[in-house]
């Protein structure tokens, strides 16, 4: 009723990662697509801005009529017209000559300056220019912001709230992203009876959501082959996790499953929690095992799952936080597992203390709401002295 | 055509966070409230576990039997029962006897402690138990976890997906969280006749999204006083924000629309970019006004806008990535003003260098895009010589 072995850590993420998975991907409007994971490069279709254009509220001019300005000694100049954003001038700026202009119109052939409004004054025709300009100030040159076929967003990036106007002002309406289906499915007789809550599923939901994924939850599912295999042939998900009945012992049945329909890519990992973690494949398709207790299955998400996505869709990996500090306590690692032990933090005569929490088993969600970070034990380490300085994974408002 | 005066960026954050401004909240099923804001502390309904539960699959015993055990020499027990999760055992542990339970299982009643499998085996009615166990070793005993009334999420604290299994495991079938609407406005006349995109509003909208606020977008409105006032008046968002006609020109309108039926709470904030940002208020509703341009909009929403509101409403304020390196150049600040200078970053001989980018109008997008951070020059600096040592705000895949 154990595994007969257990995969280090290392090697299952290898594992996992190594696999040849497709996703699903597709385009949508650029607008809308802040969160997302791009599936290819998103690059400007041509310059921009595509001509010259005022940076500021001002004055066209030629700069060699600025050259004597000054504030006790202004230049005048006879202003022939304005150009609004949008505008085609139709006219041209000789010497002695200007225009008005506004942030973002189009700068009038012949011109190639601009006074800021605050240096100039006009009165009718006729505007005093207080300050001298140098060629191309204040004048956003064509191409001078992206240059047709520039990256704005590199495939497996992130696309943030920033990225979208440089969509929009680039004239990119689509754009190619991943969105792929995690199907969710809970094994268990007592979640299908409701003598336990499922509390893992809606949390694999909002994890599968900020990596920019789909999902879809299949429900629960009783401890019974025929029914697993048959709701697991129903998915039509493109990564399939599987809660609970992940175990070595007889009654947890979703090992034999996939090693009767498909193939075991590794089963049982040197890792605590998340011990009983695997990832199979059936018709191609990955299926991951995992505890259903919230903590194994949030520790399994984070260090394997998530990871071996990210790899998948070539996604950048996950910027983490990580913060220096002094262990409270000894921490002991007797098992030759790689340990993900949740700690709290807290600053003591200017020093930064790593209080590692105690906890017994993997389902206590106190330790997981009320701490601040994570401190990774490798398989191969006895563990840390009290005091002994460590580098943690920072928990926190960071997605 | 001038602001009469600038607000320093530090008097404008105090007084927009001083406002006394009533957002909506609203109660949403726990399950699917990651990433929103709490609006009040969610508690524990009651004690978790509620009873004492089996921590590991195993065999439920008095630990007095296990005293003597160990794999050479086995204690052997009269196994009477087996307890499944959910079930009510009604049969009770004498000295002698045993009970088989799995992770999750009650504790049947004179039990004290559970013998893991891996350290027994069963023959029938027969245990062998072959590792001595400590009271209540392997139990998560009764509220051992939390306390009825214990805080599982603050008020003003953003629910991450971890929080889920809590709120469901306690009980917590609905949370209270921030639901305010982000009503945007985008005015210029060119906006209207479609010769300039609109790149900013869809910007807001993600950014108000990753806030946990609904946003919705009110359209593109003329420069036109009373289309714009009346848009306005037709706003059902407890925030409102308009885009364009915020400059301190005749053209600008909003200043005056706010004025003539509200009052202003500043106009015109020593930052750049963002120089003509303002906040006025219209039957207790805040209405911010800002650039058009994007990269000014962005920097208006994260350092003016973001920070009170997240001041009215008690949320956390914002984890902010930062990093040191050395100036590639010298930057300078002639101008008396906050400047939020886009810098890219890179190492050099192993030492971090901070690269200002050099930009044009507070429209370059590709400083955005293509910037890795951004560094702070305080008003009343001058700025830094080439090789200072600074510190810089990192932009990237943190929310």
């Amino acid at each position: 009723m154990e595994f007969k072995s257990l995969t280090p850590y290392g090697e299952a993420l290898k594992l996992a990662s190594g696999l040849s998975i497709h996703g699903r991907s597709e385009y949508i409007p650029a607008a809308e697509s802040s969160g997302l994971y791009c599936a290819e490069d998103v690059t400007s279709p041509h310059d921009f801005p595509e001509i010259d254009r005022s940076a500021v509220d001002g004055i066209a001019l030629r700069f060699e009529d600025s050259l004597s300005a000054s504030r006790s000694n202004p230049v005048t100049l006879t202003v022939i017209g304005q150009v609004r954003i949008g505008d085609d001038p139709e006219f041209s700026i000789d010497r002695g000559e200007c225009a008005v202009v506004f942030t973002g119109s189009p700068i009038p052939t012949g011109a190639n300056a601009v006074v800021m409004m605050e240096d100039a004054f006009i009165d009718g025709k006729i505007a005093s220019i207080y300050k001298q300009v140098k060629k191309f100030q204040n004048i956003s040159r064509s191409g001078e912001d992206l240059r047709a076929g520039d990256i704005i967003v590199r495939s497996g990036q992130r696309i943030m709230p920033w990225h979208i106007p440089a969509f929009i002002e680039t004239g990119v309406e689509k754009v190619h992203v991943f969105r792929s289906e995690l199907g969710i499915l809970s094994t268990g007789t007592e979640l299908v009876e409701g003598v336990v809550k499922n509390s893992s599923a809606p949390m694999l939901k909002a994890l599968a959501s900020n990596l920019g994924l789909r999902s879809v939850f299949y429900g629960n599912v009783a401890d019974e082959k025929g029914e697993i295999l048959s709701k697991i042939n129903e998915m039509k998900s493109d990564i399939i996790i599987i809660t609970g009945g992940s175990g070595p012992s007889s009654q947890d049945l979703v090992h034999d499953i996939i090693e009767e329909n498909g193939k075991i890519v590794f089963h049982g990992v040197r890792m605590k929690p998340g011990r009983t973690t695997g990832l199979g494949i059936i018709n191609g398709k990955p299926i991951f095992m995992i505890s259903g207790l919230p903590v194994a299955a949030l520790i399994a998400f984070e260090n394997i799952i998530e990871p071996a996505i990210r790899s998948w869709f070539g996604m950048g990996s996950k910027v983490r936080r990580t913060k220096k500090g002094f262990l409270t306590r000894s921490i002991f690692n007797n098992e030759n597992m790689r340990m993900f032990v949740r700690v709290r933090m807290f600053e003591e005569d200017g020093k930064m203390m790593i209080d590692p929490m105690r906890t017994t088993g993997s389902g206590v969600i106190n330790s997981v709401i009320s701490a601040d970070g994570y401190l990774v034990i490798e398989e191969n380490s006895e563990g840390y002295p009290e005091g002994a300085e460590v580098e943690i994974i920072e928990i926190g408002d960071c997605l």
